[in-house]
This record gives C-alpha cells, sequence and structure tokens, in this order.
C-alpha cells in the first residue's frame, strides 16, 4: 500500500498550561498521587501531561477493569482514587468497576479520553464507537452509575472539573469525566485556590438535643452496645469511633465493616450476621437495652439475608449527617459529631462501664496434629490468621477467603477489605496492587480462590512488574466453590480450567525476584507462609484444598443465598 | 459462628418444562449450539437446564469480557451468538464485549440471570445491585447497545423471548434478555412451531425499476468496479455477491470485509482504502464508470480517516433494504435481491468483461537471504501469510496484526476477521474460542500483540481447556506498538510487563498437549509454523520483534489518527 496522508505525527511537547493540567492539579490537590489505566489513542497526549507532572504517577494496568479495581483499591486505602481509560472500548471495559465503586462507596473519578469536538460534531464512524454518530452512549451509560458527571468543555473546565471531584470526594462515590482530546489540550489557568475542604454540616441545636436524650436514655440504660460498619470508614469517621470503642464499649462490626475496629481489643464481640452470628454477639446486640448503630447498611450477604433483629425504639443509628433514632430525626448532624457525643456521654453517665458483655469464645486452638494431613479451609485460614501481624492490608476475595477469615480475630492495625456488597469475585486481585501504592509500607496480603483469580489474571503481571512484595494465596479447589456450596456442588459450570499457579507467576516475572510454592499440607502452607515473613518480593502460594471443603460461615450464607433465588410457592 | 438459616439447599431437579426451557428451545432453533458464560449465583439452576438440554453446550469461560467476545466470534461464524452471565457484576463486565458486537453488526444474544421477582420487589441492598434498591440499573444501561430487550416474565415470556431473538438474529444486532431467577423456573409450554422466518422485505417494483436503470446505464459504462465491504456478511448475502465477482468484474473491499470475497481471485484488486490505497486500487474504484457499493460502511480506520473520494453520481450503494443512487432511493429492495439483479444485468450487458482494472502488484518477494536476520514484521506477516491455507479463520487483532495483513492476500476460503469499527484490542483472543467451536472443522489462526493478549489473556486457559487447535501467534514488542505509532513512541506510558508466553501458556495447560516455541527470526518463524501445520493441538509462537518496528499500512493510518486528535488550530 502507498504511504499518504499526514506526517507521522507526534504532538507538540508538553508546553504551556492546558486543561489536562488543570485536571490533574485538582486531583493531586486532592491527594491523588498515582492513576491508574490503560492508554488508547484518544489519551495519549494528555498521558504526556500525567508523565510531566510532578505529584502524579501514571500506573499502567494490564486491562480497564483491572485499572479500575486498583483505583477502587488506592481509594479505600487513601481516600480517592482515579483512572484513565479511552472512550467506549476502554470505559465500558472498566464500568463494572466504576459500578461497584458506587455500590461500595469508594470516590473514584474516571477520566476518559475522548475524539475531539471537531471528531464529535462530524458524527461520522469513529473508531470506539457505535458507528451511529451518537457520542453520548457511553456518558449515559455510566450516569448509572457515578455520582457526579461532565464532559469537560474549553470554557467551564474549571468547574466541571472542581464539581465532579468535590462531589466523588465529599459523597465518597464515583465521579466521571469526558476529557476530548482537543479539551484536554487547550489553554487554560491553574487553579487559583485549593479545593474548597467539605463545609460541616452539624447544626448545633441539633447536636445539643441529641446530647441531651443521649443523656437521659444513657443514664437509664442497663447495657449498651456499639455496631459499627463500613460507613464509618468511608465518612472518615473512624477516628471518632475509636474514642468510643476505647471507653470499653462492647462492640461488634458487620463482616463489611471489619476494618473500622481493632479487633484485638477487649471489648471486641466479633462479626454480627443476623441469625448466623455466634450467640454471644447476636444477644449483645439484639438484647441491648440500647444499641448504638454507626454507619451500618445491612446487605444480604453480612446479614444472613436480612436476618438481623434490631428492635428501632433500641436503636441509635447514626448516619453520614443524621441520626434516627425512635422515629426521630436528628438532622443535620454528622457522624463525626454525632460520635463524638456518644464518647463524651457516655464518659459523662458511665455507661461505657455498663458493658456486661459476653466474653468472645476463644478461636479454634490449632490442631497441630494436623498439620501433614491434606490441608482443608479450616487449616487454610486458621494458618493464614496466625500469620497476619499488625498493619497488613488484607483483601479477601468474595468467596471462601472472605467468609474463611470470619471465624478469625484480626491483630490491631490490619485493615481488611472485602467487596460483600457488589461481590465481584477477582475485585481484590487488581485492588490490591492500588492499596499497595497507596500505602507502600504496609505488607499487602491477598487471599483469593482460582477461579476468581482467573478473572482478573492479568494484574497479576502487574503486581509483579510494580514489585509489590505482596503475599499471595491462591486457593486451589478447582473452581467456583462459593457457587457450589449455593447450588450444584458436583456440576460441571462450577469448575474451571485447573492452572499451575507457580509456573504462571514465573511467567509473568521479568525481574525472577518473586517466590512461588505450592502446598497442600497445613504444614507446608505454615513453611511457605514463613518464607513469606522474610521475603521482600512478592510471594505466590498455591494451596491445595479439596473442591467440596467450605468454610462454615458461607455453608450458612450460601443457604441463605439458595433460599433466596428459589421461587416462592 | 453458629449454622443456622435455611438447610444447605439443591435446588430441585430438572423436571417439567420452565420458562428456561423454552428460552433454550429458541436458541436452538435459532441454531445455538454452545451457550458461553460465567456462572453466578442467580444464574445457577438454569445452568441445570442447560446443561440437560440436548442441543446446547455451556461453555464456561474465565470471565465475562472473555464470555461476550467468544458469543461474538462464535456468531461471526455461525450467525447467532449467546452469553448468560449474571445481574450487575457479570454483565456489566461483558457489557463492553456487547457494545462491540453492536458497533460491528454481530448478533448476540444476552442473557442475565438476575435476583427473583420477590427479591427485588422488596428492594433491599442485595448482593450484585447498587444498594439502593434499583434493579433497573444495568437494563439501561444495556438499553443504550443492544437493539432489542426485554425482562422476562412469567407470563409473557414466550413474546418477550421470541421478540428479541427475532430482532436479533434478523437486524444483525444484539439482544438482551434479564431472566430472574424465579421466572426461569416458571412453569412453562414448549414453542409451538419455528421462529418466523425473516420475511422478505422487496417490493417487486422497485427490484424492476433498479434493473431497468441499471440495464441502462451498465449499457453505457466503459468500466464498471464492485466494492464491498463487511455488511455483506452480516447481512447473509454472500452468496449473492460471490454470484457477481464470479463473473469477473474488477473487485475491492474495504480492510473491514476481507472476508466477503475470495483474495485469490483474478479480478480481486486489493482493499481499498481510500487515499492510503495502493494507486490500481484506488483508480480502479474511484475512477469507475460505474461503481456498485454493497455493504460498505466507511469508518475512520479503514477508510483513511474519511479520504475516499467517491462520486455519488456513478456510485450504486447496496444497503441491507434499499439501493441509494445519484440521489434515488429504491426502497424496499433486499441487498441479497439487488446483488441477483446486478449479476443479471452484468451478464445481459457484458459489462462484466469491461473491466480493464489494473493488474495487481505482486506480493513482495520474500527476502530469503534475511531468514537469518531478527525478526521483523515485514517478515513476519509475510511468513504468516505464507503459512496460511484455504479453510483458516483468522482472527487478527486490531493493531500490528491487522494491518501488518493488509498487504497480504489470502488464500480462496480463508476466513480474515478483524474487529476495526470497536477496535478493542484484545477482542480477537477470546473471539477465537467462539469461532474455533462453531466450526470445529477449520483451523483458527490468531495474530495478536502482546499488549492485546493481556487484556484478555485468561482466555488462553479456555482454549487450551477445550482442546482447540488454534495457532497462536503473539507478538512480542512489549507494549502497545499500535499505540506507539500515533504518540508516544518512546513514552513508558505505552510499555508494559514483559511475559514469557511459551510458560505462561504452559502454565495454563493442564494437559501438557500444547506446544510452545519462541522465535526471533524468519527462519525461526517458518520453522515454528511447520511444527505448527503439523500438531492437532494448540501450538503458541511468541515472535519477538523490535518495539519500534511497524507495518506500513499502520503508520499511515496512525498518522491520520493522530492528526484527527489534534486540536484543530
Amino acid at each position: 500500500m502507498t504511504q499518504v496522508g499526514p506526517e507521522p505525527a507526534t504532538l507538540p511537547p508538553v508546553t504551556g498550561y492546558t486543561v489536562g493540567d488543570y485536571l490533574l492539579d485538582r486531583l493531586a490537590g486532592a491527594g491523588i498521587r498515582h492513576l491508574f489505566g490503560v492508554p488508547g489513542d484518544f489519551t495519549l497526549s494528555f498521558l504526556d501531561h500525567v508523565q510531566a507532572h510532578p505529584d502524579i504517577e501514571w500506573v499502567g494496568c494490564a486491562n480497564e477493569l483491572g485499572a479500575g479495581y486498583a483505583a477502587d483499591g488506592y481509594a479505600r486505602l487513601h481516600g480517592l482514587g482515579a483512572l484513565c481509560t479511552t472512550f467506549g472500548v476502554g470505559e465500558l471495559s472498566a464500568i463494572a468497576a466504576l459500578a461497584g465503586s458506587r455500590a461500595e462507596h469508594v470516590p473514584v473519578v474516571h477520566v476518559v479520553g475522548a475524539p475531539t469536538t471537531a471528531t464529535q460534531a462530524a458524527g461520522r464512524a469513529t473508531h470506539h464507537t457505535l458507528g451511529d454518530g451518537d457520542f453520548g452512549h457511553f456518558a449515559r451509560m455510566t450516569a448509572e452509575v457515578a455520582a457526579a458527571h461532565a464532559t469537560v468543555t474549553a470554557r467551564g473546565y474549571a468547574d466541571e472539573i472542581d464539581r465532579v471531584i468535590i462531589e466523588a470526594r465529599d459523597r465518597r462515590l464515583p465521579g466521571y469525566l469526558v476529557l476530548p482530546a482537543d479539551v484536554a489540550a487547550a489553554p487554560a489557568s491553574p487553579p487559583a485556590g485549593s479545593l474548597p475542604e467539605h463545609p460541616g454540616v452539624t447544626d448545633a441545636g441539633v447536636a445539643a438535643d441529641f446530647r441531651a436524650r443521649l443523656i437521659e436514655r444513657m443514664t437509664q440504660a442497663s447495657t449498651v452496645t456499639l455496631l459499627a460498619d463500613i460507613l464509618v470508614s468511608r465518612l472518615g469517621a473512624e477516628h471518632h469511633l475509636h474514642r468510643v470503642t476505647a471507653l470499653g464499649v462492647p462492640h461488634a462490626t458487620l463482616l463489611w465493616g471489619r476494618r473500622v475496629v481493632d479487633e484485638s481489643a477487649p471489648a471486641y464481640l466479633g462479626s454480627y450476621l443476623g441469625a448466623s452470628s455466634d450467640e454471644h454477639v447476636r444477644t449483645a446486640v439484639e438484647d441491648a437495652d440500647l444499641l448504638v448503630m454507626a454507619g451500618v447498611q445491612f446487605t444480604d450477604l453480612t446479614s444472613g439475608f436480612f436476618s438481623q433483629r434490631i428492635d428501632p425504639a433500641r436503636a441509635v443509628e447514626i448516619g453520614g449527617e443524621a441520626v434516627s433514632w425512635d422515629g426521630r430525626l436528628f438532622s443535620p448532624l454528622a457522624m463525626t459529631d454525632a460520635l463524638d457525643i456518644v464518647a463524651e456521654v457516655l464518659i459523662e453517665t458511665g455507661a461505657g462501664g455498663r458493658a456486661g458483655a459476653t466474653a468472645p469464645t476463644a478461636p479454634g486452638a490449632a490442631a497441630a496434629d494436623e498439620a501433614d494431613s491434606p490441608l482443608g479451609q479450616d487449616a487454610l485460614w486458621r494458618e493464614v490468621a496466625d500469620f497476619l501481624r499488625p498493619g497488613d492490608i488484607v483483601f479477601a476475595d468474595q468467596g471462601t477467603s472472605f467468609y474463611g477469615m470470619a471465624d478469625h480475630r484480626l491483630p490491631g492495625g490490619v485493615t481488611f477489605i472485602g467487596q460483600p456488597l457488589w461481590a465481584s469475585i477477582g475485585y481484590t486481585l487488581p485492588a490490591v496492587l492500588g492499596a499497595a501504592l497507596a500505602a507502600p509500607d504496609r505488607r499487602p496480603v491477598l487471599l483469593i480462590g482460582d477461579g476468581a483469580a482467573q478473572m482478573t489474571v492479568a494484574e497479576l503481571g502487574t503486581l509483579l512488574r510494580r514489585g509489590i512484595p505482596a503475599v499471595v494465596v491462591v486457593v486451589d479447589n478447582a473452581g467456583y466453590t462459593v457457587e457450589r456450596v449455593i447450588h450444584g456442588p458436583n456440576a460441571a459450570y462450577n469448575d474451571i480450567g485447573r492452572w499451575d499457579w507457580v509456573m504462571l507467576m514465573r511467567a509473568m516475572d521479568a525481574t525472577g525476584s518473586a517466590s512461588g510454592i505450592r502446598v497442600a499440607t497445613a504444614a507446608g502452607l505454615r513453611a511457605a507462609l514463613s518464607e513469606a515473613r522474610e521475603s521482600s518480593s512478592l510471594t505466590l502460594i498455591q494451596a491445595v484444598v479439596p473442591p467440596q471443603d467450605v468454610p462454615p460461615v458461607l455453608r450458612t450464607i450460601a443457604a441463605a443465598a439458595a433460599a433466596a433465588n428459589r421461587p416462592k410457592s
């Protein structure tokens, strides 16, 4: 073929301040230090500005779904995450991740490089579109999951960008910015000042009312229990919660919210799962004379399919900007302020001392004599729990890993992350990449089944490429065990191809510095974990367990899931 | 934790005829023999019915995007494809594939297992939802890309299912069916008869008018050229086109439509790419006294960014149900009928003989003396082209592979498939799985870059698990070369992690029957291809080429892409 047309082009070098620079400065001002994504021709010249930015590092991922999950994991540690993909093919490949961020209240800003405004106006069959001249399909699709969205323009860029970033940051939900290639390159002025802080919402009179009512009720309460959940973390109220828990008030969390408390604290009761809870947790929560609930959202998988029994008359429900209690709404009242009032009133009334919680049952003793028997789920999670140390970031995929860890208390300072509402298996593998970059001084530990890891395996390469010293435990049971226990224990559709995970990891490790170990006994697992403890590189442990072996909590939840999926008759 | 709640449940065995069975019978009646997907708890009991169905085989994929691309590849060979995923997390992970099927006119039916109607009515925070009680988000998102959609009900199932399958089949576009778990299990009656055939659309009077006008014009025309494109295939008009090309009329295709003609035919001119065409093709098309265009859709990547110069007064544009010619519309007139009229008139008028097309230039002679030099793109695609044989199904990913093959004629009977409008890199790897199952007697050949293959690598495991005897050529140039040539040739964002593809393939190959070979010279590639020719198992060839080496056609297209992305000044 003849070579004609424009000369092979390189866009002008990064000179002059552009709308793209403004966006990057705003992201950086909101704390972003890493931008995840995959390049595409509609983003390439913007990426030059990313590479030139002093505070933001580009993190190329293997695919866009991985980039979306990585940005989500980053945001869960860091408070805000961001990814950049190309129009159509790129953004839609990541949209399941953005939906997950929406479901799980994770603030992620998705920047999408789009065709130029001239190309869009021409309405022709452009690559990465449906070819029908309608360039709005994907923005309309994303509007269903993004809490704030804008197509950036050369004139209105400052307001558009600021609004989306502020909404994502303050509402802890995803934002979406479409950035046409010409707009990214258009001249702009740097921000005049910082983004405004989230204004306090609390009304002093409302706070005083709540305080007075709480003093009255706490004085009478024979027992007080605290139940906390994930929204405490999402709303930045963990330190305020810790003021309450430090007073010795008995407290539990839902499985979603394990990260918001220190499970090694004496007053920690355990996880509340509705009717599936351990009895001492269930009674402490459900029979408390006064139950303070902070940031609780009951979902099917964390409540034993809505089997919680909470008496609204005895429950103080602290939400993001209001407290709901016995038919009365205290609003506006920020969660942070409400928790501070709870702490003060506990001290004033001495109600924190009236604990009376049942002592937690001791975790199952390690069965040392089973060390050389074939590895089972029971020993697997016990060994993993023993291996964890303060400061670890633990991602447990939404299958046997998440539920297997439910029976084990975590050391103080461990951040435990699952995704029980969106419940996308495979999420955790890319998410650990984001979390590791957000908190490079902490040890990332990934617990994931083989079926889940196949979903997002490509990002294992990115973990290796970036030299993330993660400990990766792949539970090798040749299939979707979380599905097997719900339905079809022996059905072929729950089986997957069996991979050699150690060899696969080596194939992706150009540096040769990572380690891989296959284990099939508790003793083998313990030895592998010991090796991982000493390593400064990634260690992958392929832990072989029987396909039908299931952690007890998962069996309970799965039975409820199967019942929910049955037609009512 | 205590085990309470419902007993570990297994749904009742497959008994009685259900709505799910009706759906499967309708899919089977429309030709579906393979259903691609990933299980989820909202689909599991439906999957029992899939497994029990006599004519449909479940093809479990590693992830939903892979399943979507596989169903698309299946449909491109088979006429209709289908996939089944679970609500929210599953369907959104595949939505980029469905959008690609929409863009590229590929009929794929996407069945989504949803929570029961009771669960949806309760509006609670259910897993795989956004937790806001709105179960309609994902259907509204999919409505942007599906041409027909329905939520199946226990009462209206027959009409809903029939309508979506018929529309997908007849309009050659994606359909979407939401199947709540209880509706899938609801009692139903089997279809009373077959789905109605697509009714003929042609009006006899319109056909006669067109025929008369064509006779008049053909009699005068000094030269006649035919330009065909992908819609000929999508609309099932290939045999009708072949009646025309068999008459010796000089013909070209766009790169998108290579599969619709036999490139070994003497009257085949080559590929038309607008201004980027070889000169003899460009003049034969643009200067023809009469140009018959069949199913042509000019897109940016196939027209050298709309550099085609077609005189509407001399161009007969045959579309799906109408012919547009010199300001006049002949409608309704089916493409099949219009092509038959063209063939008849060519014979009657003898215009087929008045060809006068320039003889095509001979393909570049093989430089045998370069056999031991480091492999470059030039030798790579020449060797691959030499390797192809009639009957092969060739998937060329939308990067160096697609454009590298542009310079080479294909043997007759080769089906060459790319995705130049949606242009999602990585698409072809799962698509070849679908195509191989659709046409098990043909040899699948996959040509893909390393950056693209990382996008969808998990489905390499599915190819191996299913024992697909594909020849897989991974072009190893350590990055996104298609992006490098557009912008940022040395930018880090265009680099990827370097993998050992041979080792990776072995890690996924539980049977140990596949072969892997790394080559870095033309002689090595030729030997590897020879080995692949003899093998009845998958052969992966990792072909190492320099990162900056680019096929000439890609350089031309990329320059135009870079220009299109530049702001107008």
